[in-house]
């Protein structure tokens, strides 16, 4: 049997145990020019929980009674297309399913004999690539630059500042709790680490930044959007990939008070969406794959299991309750 | 005697009575280099409430006990500086007052004898370079472009608006009243009018910008500024320039809570400070010039007098009621 998560309602506000169902029903059976794929690995990304708004955005929403969109990793099983063998590892949009039949469009082989399957859902998956293409081609840095980046700790945000730092920048991380700054510092090789469950961010990052910021990346939105806001240097670039401190706000969605710093500094605040440098990814895959050979790109999965537990493991995005990527395995 | 307007205290909110304090004293005596400038004309800007809160901006705060800030027009009266002499009509800033000591810094002739004094004060001044250099090098506008601006018929607005048409755009603008809606489409030949008074602002840009916004030119931040947010195209502009909506505002400044439009357009928000420019406001002026005497760039002035009536006529600024540039005449 193959165990589906369908969308069951549009949540207001955190999603609870009524937004999505399980369903299962029987594996299907492919035709000729589809293979069938077993999903090893679901990613959970911050993103998801705008697609299962009912708004415009830069994607559909996925509709009530649809198996809920994903990033997933795992092994074709069956196959009736020339292209896909039996054995291979694939990754793909997927969904929340532990079986998927598919023509092979927008489904990728990777080679994961040297670096472990859950490395393309992460560090070379869509957030490695948004981090990537976020701060080199929108924040445009350069050697010397001041780079804070919020959700620091996070599949995204970590691999932002490593490559800032790989970029000769000097580079702060705001995080949530000493365990996530701990990380980024040690592990990571952050300058600084801002905890902002303990400290005033503002004056963090006035003291860690004391000539002001040139490159944000924001992640998070809210008061530590308004925190770097205030901090800008002259020509400036803050890149917006996230607000996650607002995903799950109902009725008072925050906007930076203090945008008109903007302004003041004659910076730029610019939006970005992953899939626009899609045919880039090759080439940007390589380069950070040499990189984590070089030791210079550190990554952190935390790893949840159980299709059943989707819910609550999704809300862990929120809560801040996970290091790196979050991953559920769906393989029984 | 000499009439000069003195910073008295800083004001919470709207400025009133107690802001500004009229001060008299005799005519200064020039030295060796320096030379006398009579005022004719004193620039009336959004941005000046801004110079006298106490805090970091682009330029240093209006000091307690000093001369208002303020850009203005008049003619040389007195010289021991051999490149001014006296008859010649200089501008620069020479703040709120009758006469003003100058010794040749940030102070420039200009040639009034094909075009009224107070023009140098409007279109072919700050607020002309500012619409120049905004939707030009900011906004980056192209031929077929959809472009809204707020504050359509003010000093800037008005510009933006016309040269926008000039390069071959749609230009909607938004503006306060009947009056100053027939005059930006009859006079000004903007393709469409907004009346944020009396109409829905997201349902008019809705219908009068069905494919969505390039380039938006905000003035005056605010309710129009989200307005606008949503509904920008794909790879938009929004060029900051003022949030006049905003600047008597004391507790409550408000940021666009739909800032998000940004990533999901992958649009850019990126502000400007006119004097970036400056090196540059010859050529500018020269073409605008030009476009003057073809016909293609109109503007008006709305002129009060009196510099004992300043806090009255600056009003006028934050309530709409002038069209155009806002000018204190204070030649007695």
């Amino acid at each position: 049997m193959n165990k589906q998560l369908i969308l069951n309602e549009r949540p207001k506000g955190m999603p609870d145990g009524n937004t999505w169902v399980l369903k299962e029903s029987p594996i299907p059976e492919i035709q000729e020019g589809e293979f069938l794929i077993q999903n090893h690995y679901i990613s959970l990304d911050p993103a998801m929980r705008g697609w299962i708004n009912d708004s415009k955005s830069y994607i559909e929403p996925v509709q009530i009674g649809a198996v809920m969109r994903a990033g997933s990793i795992g092994k074709v099983i069956q196959s009736k297309n020339q292209n896909f063998q039996v054995g291979q590892t694939v990754t793909g949009w997927n969904d929340v399913q532990q079986y998927a039949v598919s023509n092979g469009e927008n489904v990728y082989p990777v080679d994961d004999s040297q670096v472990p399957m859950t490395k393309f859902l992460g560090v070379l998956g869509m957030p490695g690539m948004t981090a990537y293409f976020g701060i080199l081609d929108v924040g445009k840095i350069t050697e010397g630059d001041v780079v804070v980046v919020s959700g620091a700790a996070g599949a995204v945000g970590s691999v932002v500042g490593q490559i800032a730092k790989i970029r000769g920048c000097q580079v702060v991380g705001i995080a949530g709790g000493k365990k996530k700054c701990d990380y980024i510092v040690d592990e990571l090789g952050f300058d600084a680490a801002i905890d902002y469950k303990s400290q005033n961010v503002f004056d963090a990052i006035k003291e860690t930044c004391p000539k002001g910021i040139n490159v944000y990346f924001d992640n998070v939105g809210g008061e530590i959007l308004e925190a770097a806001l205030s901090r800008l240097r002259k020509h400036a670039r803050v890149v917006l990939c996230g607000a996650i401190s607002q995903y799950n706000n109902i009725d008072n969605m925050k906007g930076p008070r203090n945008y008109m710093s903007l302004l003041v500094n004659r910076a730029t605040m610019q939006g970005m969406v992953v899939m626009d440098y899609a045919d880039q990814f090759p080439m940007a895959m390589q380069q950070m794959a040499g990189w984590m050979l070089e030791g210079k790109l550190q990554s952190n999965e935390s790893v949840y299991e159980g299709i059943e537990n989707f819910q609550e493991t999704f809300k862990r995005l929120f809560t801040g309750e996970k290091l790196g990527k979050l991953l559920l395995k769906v393989l029984d």
